[in-house]
């Protein structure tokens, strides 16, 4: 190394694991980069941010700004899908170190002969300019040369414009790179923001008993677009194993018109890249495909990586599992679920790289068939390796390619899948029901250092998991979690119709199971039902697409409310309105409390009035000062979603308080 | 990467800047290293931290054990000095996710289907065994194979010896092994723990008015011995350039008997492999090296890299400085000091690798001459890449070497200094006073990051710096601050004998200089003095040498008392007594609070009294319970330094309280 490279970059953020993941952004952010840059002495830094689109050699760089103790920020702006890379560079610039020195110089002596020195400098600047600036720089150094005047000379050798120039030519034959390049994987936007709607279709069925259809899912889909979800998500559609296929309740003995779990993939029909005949065919997924885009909706497939006894590879590649010495394959396991319809395969098998080829290609055939999304069941009971490569593969071909996480397991395994390249992920939120819980995990979630590669995605259901605050906590209970879920995170979903219909039955007192699960047996719902919540999550859906600043999850803060019962935050995103949401917690009782806003946040001041406008329950409140007063009845509408306004007096808004 | 390696390791810690730089120990010390490491799915996972002495080849491996979450612990011994490399492996161990599995099944069918698993996992085991392990492996195998009773045929399963030596011989086929190898320096203990005293050889004459000796400094060895310190560092004792002398109290022209700065190196005398002729030969250097020696003392030697204009360099290397056009060189500077004498290097010459390499050889030199440890004149003026290649290069020859960086700047400048290879590092400790200073100051240094590398050494005073406290608190101020600096830090050091007779007049107000400073001027001191600090001092080594609590800066816990002007804090070393330092911060008035004891932390049970022996100011206390009150007046002792000692009711114990 050249012993002139002074500069020193050290902790350049962020950064995941001395770079070894990349950071997650969405189509147009801000990267914005952050790094300690020095050198020894007294000499002045200048820093640069490089960045690149993967597929570009030519890096392009933004000066970094100085925040203070050596450390320096800049930030550029992702325009294309796929990766980026950044890294920073520094040296000691001695054009700069002149400058800055000569500014603080007052002896006469010292600064004719600091006009000379910078002289030679600028002579130098101006040998790597060119045309005009090579010539204004020639002339600058001229003039500094035969100066006489300290004052007069040290003018024009500080002239702002002179020093815009020769800015742009600096000495940089001795600067230091940051020893890392850094990564980032620009995800569409729908990775950030998205509301996910998930059904069993062979539920979707209009008559009694008859099983469901890729064609019933499309008359959903009105349903589906107006209720505001922008994703549906639909369970295994492939064939199901016959071989211990498991009955309505998981019992382990199927009757014969016992249609099985959809998660028990392959028979004699075909395996993962089969389409379950009940369901429909390829040409019926291509057209239920067609028509969701249509009405604003993506379809998301689940890949279920696990074969039913009877699933083609059995046979096929046998090699693939872990045959017993008795002949059998121990079933799948997520203890304490048990799978005993369900073969894992082994992924210790010596073929290990043929079964990931066929894995990866499964992924490659739905790809080829137009989807995009893809809800991984279950992926931390696989190599992680598996999903590096998948991912990496899928999404070097196709950048807007989501894969969500379905892991519900230990935290250092659930970020380890994030880092390996899923999009979103599934989260504790929902067992979070507390007020501290839920500013606790959702602070981490926003601001800990796993934000720059985990993406929640919250679910207050799915067909595995009713929790107990559903079954116990009646149609508030309901409102509750799914407000929650639509205000503290950019993504949410729901599993329906059971959701918005209060589906609440446990299988048995003390199980998350729901009673008559879809997982083993079709359903009929009422989807007209008075009842039903779909208007109320179709206005929190429209709510989230109006306002920016609940589309992001890093802009959440806490607010203080004095009722251990209420929770209330604040969303906000530069350039967009500031959203406060108040949520009761309870679902029994009516709570009230006084909540504090931080005025000067929303840029509002003590002595003027503003209005709290509640785009859920509709009404606006004219509040003044940071204290105020907020009650909310679990009978009527659990929560406020207010949009803030600085407060302009109109005559119009009277008609509010008379 | 093979697909099977499907064990995950991440965050391993300690590691600084991912693994760029070493993290620091001292010989005989532990290095306790954690890692996260799991796999997919729910297999055990085993996980080992391996380790090696840089010379040898082959890794020494200690198992790591769980700490939950999926972290992991493990430590070894650092046994020899030099550079160490550790890293951590793991892979999913099939034997003992089968051990595990076959622990909770309860079903018969079940179990005996699992002794068969378990038959061909231990043949397989077996065939990596040898001797009576594999005889006995395969003869358990055998058992489990023919086994016909479920519960006989676990309990042989689960028999502890047999998987003792199952163990042994796990299939590490598909470990995985974390990315990087980290690595330790282990420095000779003097590294951690030692007491520093500076003084300028010039002043040790006993004749008033005649230039000291390096013979005069043989003198002063008894009395610094008696003090209780282990090193005796002597600013640079070579020829005193004549150019641009400065005369007393840093005026710009010295008259002709001054002695001029020790710092402005070089004259035609020689540079800076010479001996200043006023102070002797390099026989009396080495006379003084031995002589030290026998009584326990090391010496150390200044570094400061910059010349005198008269130094030897300039004429026989201008290459080396930056002229400018009228032909002079911009002196030195270290804002806002001025050093007028003094040219510094022009570290961006083209010449740079020579110019390296002759400061190299400067170093060399003195370790030919038999010192150890260099003091290093403000390193953050030079490049850290010279700083890097130097001490790496002569710690490569000599481990033993310490290097202590003299950088009082930026936090991160000096954090850089200490990460490229100083051994110790000077502090902001100079002008840290009151509680809250302290308290912050050393929590960062013995818990913050940087503790892994950044060792404070911390002074009191030094010749450049006579801080405002000692000026106007009288001598309960020096008491004060060399308590702390000794019982705060492991390594401390004073500049005396200015500081032990309480030298405190600056040269003007609001100067930190010393009036009639040593820098520019010899001076003669009376060490008789009785207002002497030096039994004081005396007392403190003595207590520092006793107290193992003491000799390492991570056991420090500042402990609460109801007195701003009152700090007190405990220092733990495991299997050694802890010691309990209260200080009155106040040089003027007595203070008094109620003390809170952590009395777990101490092995103390609120119902038993325990005893406070007090090494500094003498007598004993008998507390009991976690709060207790203390009085300290600054006109007596400023600072009790108690040993707690759990009580053992004596006869002769009466005599402390009668």
């Amino acid at each position: 190394m050249d012993g002139r490279m002074r500069a020193v970059i050290e902790n350049v953020q962020p950064q995941v694991d001395a770079g070894r993941f990349a950071i997650k952004r969405t189509l147009g952010d801000l990267v914005r980069v952050e790094a300690d840059a020095f050198t020894d002495g007294h000499d002045s830094v200048r820093c640069m941010l490089r960045y690149r689109c993967a597929d570009q050699t030519e890096w392009s760089e933004v000066e970094m700004q100085p925040l203070g103790n050596d450390r320096w920020q800049g930030s550029f702006e992702v325009t294309a899908l796929g990766r980026y890379r950044y890294t920073v560079v520094a040296w000691a610039d001695r054009y700069l170190t002149w400058r800055r020195e000569l500014e603080r110089r007052d002896d006469p002596a010292d600064i004719l002969l600091a006009l000379k020195v910078g002289a030679d400098l600028l002579t130098d600047v101006a040998r790597r300019a060119a045309g005009e600036d090579r010539a204004r720089l020639e002339a600058a150094a001229r003039r500094l040369a035969a100066s006489r005047d300290a004052d007069a000379g040290r003018t024009l050798a500080l002239d702002t414009e002179l020093d815009r120039v020769a800015m742009r030519f600096p000495d940089r034959r001795f600067e230091s790179h940051f020893d890392r390049e850094l990564e980032v994987i620009v995800d569409p936007v729908l990775a950030r923001f998205g509301a996910w709607y998930e059904l069993f279709p062979r539920s979707t069925s209009r008559e009694p008993g008859r099983h469901g259809t890729l064609q019933d899912c499309e008359a959903m889909l009105p349903y589906v677009a107006k209720m505001g979800f922008d994703v549906l998500y639909l369970p295994p559609i492939h064939p199901i194993g016959r071989e211990r296929r498991k009955g309505p309740n998981n019992v382990l003995v199927a009757q014969a018109q016992d249609p099985g779990s959809p998660w028990a993939i392959g028979a004699s029909e075909g395996g993962h890249c089969a389409i379950h005949p009940a369901l429909g065919t390829l040409e019926d997924f291509a057209r239920l495909m067609k028509l969701a885009k249509e009405q604003g909706i993506a379809i998301a497939l689940d890949i279920a990586f696990q074969c039913a006894p009877d699933h083609p590879y059995v046979a096929e590649h046998p090699e693939w599992f872990r045959f017993r010495p008795d002949g059998t394959v121990q079933y799948a396991e997520n203890p304490p679920k048990k799978y005993q319809d369900i073969y894992p395969f082994d992924f210790e098998t010596d073929d290990w790289a043929a079964l990931h080829a066929e894995l990866i290609r499964v992924v490659e055939f739905w790809i080829g068939k137009g989807v995009r999304l893809f809800r991984v069941d279950n992926p931390h009971t696989k190599p992680f390796a598996l999903w590096e490569q998948m991912i990496g593969r899928v999404k070097a071909e196709h950048p807007e390619v989501i894969f969500l996480s379905e892991a519900f397991t230990r935290p250092k395994v659930m970020h380890r899948l994030a880092k390996v390249g899923f999009g979103q992920s599934y989260t504790y939120f929902t067992w979070r029901n507390t007020k501290a819980q839920l500013q606790e995990y959702f602070t981490e979630l926003c601001h800990g250092p796993g934000r720059e590669y985990f993406r929640p995605n919250v679910w207050p259901n799915t067909p595995d998991i009713l929790p107990e605050y559903l079954q116990i906590g009646g149609r508030a209970a309901f409102m509750t979690r799914v407000t929650l879920a639509a205000t503290l995170s950019a993504s949410y979903g729901i599993y329906g119709p059971a959701f918005e219909l209060g589906e609440h039955r446990p299988r048995e007192i003390g199980s998350e199971e729901y009673l008559d699960s879809e997982k083993y047996q079709q359903r009929q719902w009422d989807l007209e039902r008075a009842d039903s919540l779909a208007p109320f999550i179709a206005r929190l859906n429209r709510i989230r697409r109006e306002q920016p600043a609940l589309q992001r999850d890093w802009g959440l803060e806490f607010l203080a409310i004095d009722n251990e019962q209420m929770l209330a935050f604040a969303k906000t995103d530069a350039g967009h309105d500031a959203v406060v949401v108040v949520v009761n917690l309870d679902p029994y009782n009516a709570h009230s409390g006084w909540l504090e806003m931080p005025l000067e946040r929303f840029g509002l001041t003590p002595d003027a009035p503003y209005r709290m406008q509640d785009l859920l329950g509709g009404g606006s409140f004219l509040w003044q000062g940071p204290r105020n007063y907020v009650r909310l009845d679990p009978h009527g509408v659990v929560a406020h979603v207010f949009v803030v306004q600085r407060h302009v007096r109109t005559e119009k808004e009277f008609d509010y308080f008379l």
